[in-house]
């Protein structure tokens, strides 16, 4: 099955009623926000990454959820593969350091062994308290569709962990992204819909308007980028849509009305109308959709 | 470094305050008793076991630890592999199954897709409410040690799923364990301390007795068999001693006044008493200790 087909597999089972019918990156059970994120080996992260960069970018990946939830964090649980020494020590010094930024504590886990030459796989759930807790399904036609930071930082910093030449700050946006967690708060008692963009700027979009039963217009003209990422990939159509769909950025997707002005840096790249799917232009042109709109996990054939 | 010395590095770490010092199965956070556990094809069952059956243990060994702290689940989060579509449809299979038995909604998750031919790893973190939440630490000296249900049928089963003959009643022990949720309910808000067997008899009372600060005498003679248990085993020295140290059982291990009795059906097992350690004996006669008191992960060297 496609991640898709499971998904909507899963919505056939009994579900919580803070479960939001999974459609959210996150549930709202008892006053507390949870989510859960799995990186796994050759898929999520690059099998040289140093592991103090997995475990930070495990940590911060869900705290990354929180965030778009409003929510301040209460703590995580790790699902946490032994390795060999030199491997666990550096993942127990990234760990420390992410906690540590981010002031999260541990509330519990479970460590495991994998058999030789497995990848690995580790797991993080999140718990946040005292969020406004917006949906992403709460968008309504005439919103403004907004987002934080810059997109694409942290797919050009893929490219470079790969192998590519490229400036260090790439590559710590891919590896060591910061949730917007203060952003998050700010933001989440005064939007419609909130998520983070995780898979890519237009599949996180595109969620969003399908989640809420609307179209979306995205001005691809307008996307954030940094200096960096033009340096890297260039800032033409064909750079801004490879930002748009590379995923991994952690920045924030909102939806909010039109004449309402964020509290926090952020750029307005679009807007939700009537309808389905998504459209993008160009300034004043109108732009085919890419073939992927970004990140979904095929099954293992 | 081996799963113990990594939890005491993950000690250093700042922990939540409701994180038991991670000597605990559980925690409590916002009235919430939060587990988590990983299931890795290969280490927790075999390759060949049903996909449904997987589905089951998954959440009923997370489900256990529920038990154990005398929770009323309140749902699951659960970390999933995309795998080929007859393993997907038989996992949902085993999935609709367990938590319609335990009555126990989906929370959320998050469903990732494995390299080729990677062992499976999957993940189950269970929420409870309304629990008196003993811990692991609160046995004092004098207390009886106690264990619901009969020991050894898993370990017994296990070997039934890796080839040897043996009966469908064993494997099934092994491969659709039933957490005890009725008898952690009425237990406890009475026992001083509980958990419960997942690693193996002998090890989690050792664990029990440690974190207690306390020594455990436990009398194998009164290790509670199955018939099927002893008709594939036998009942001498030799099964006691592998029923013991063999796991897998998810029964509710438990600490209480000498005099009190329990609500539920339990058999009497040992005493705690000041000092250190495991003391085993057999009736009157005592018994070294074997060299391996259950399951603990090695690291993946």
């Amino acid at each position: 099955m496609t991640e898709a087909e499971f998904i909507v597999a899963l919505r056939g089972l009994p579900l919580h009623a803070g479960a939001r019918g999974l459609l959210d990156d996150a549930a709202v059970v008892g006053g507390l926000v949870m989510t859960t994120d799995t990186l796994v080996e050759g898929v999520h992260f690059v099998d040289h990454d140093p592991p103090a960069d997995v475990a930070w970018k495990l940590v911060a990946v869900s705290l990354s959820d929180l965030a778009a939830k409003g929510a301040v964090p209460e703590g995580v649980l790790l699902n946490l593969p032994l390795s060999h020494d030199g491997w666990d020590a550096a993942f127990l010094t990234g760990l420390a350091e992410v906690t540590a930024a981010f002031a999260v504590p541990l509330i519990g886990g479970d460590t495991v062994s994998l058999p030789a030459g497995a990848p690995r796989v580790l797991s993080c759930t999140a718990i946040g308290r005292d969020a406004a807790a917006p949906s992403r399904t709460g968008a309504q036609a005439g919103d403004a569709l907004w987002v934080t930071g810059v997109i694409g930082d942290a797919g050009a910093g893929l490219g470079i962990a790969i192998g590519a030449p490229g400036p260090a700050t790439l590559l710590a946006a891919y590896r060591r992204p910061r949730p917007r967690l203060a952003e998050g708060r700010a933001l989440a008692p005064h939007v419609h819909a909130m998520s983070d963009v995780s898979d890519g700027l237009l599949i996180d979009a595109a969620r969003m308007a399908a989640a809420s039963g609307l179209a979306v217009t995205i001005d691809i003209a307008t996307i954030p980028l940094s200096r960096a990422y033009r340096d890297q990939a260039g800032a033409e159509r064909r750079g801004r849509l490879a930002a748009a769909t590379s995923g991994d950025d952690y920045e924030l997707l909102f939806a909010a009305p039109p004449e309402w002005q964020p509290p926090v840096p952020a750029t307005r790249i679009g807007a939700f109308a009537d309808g389905r799917g998504v459209t993008l232009v160009d300034g004043g042109e109108s732009v085919a959709l890419p073939a992927r709109l970004g990140w979904e996990h095929a099954p293992n054939t």
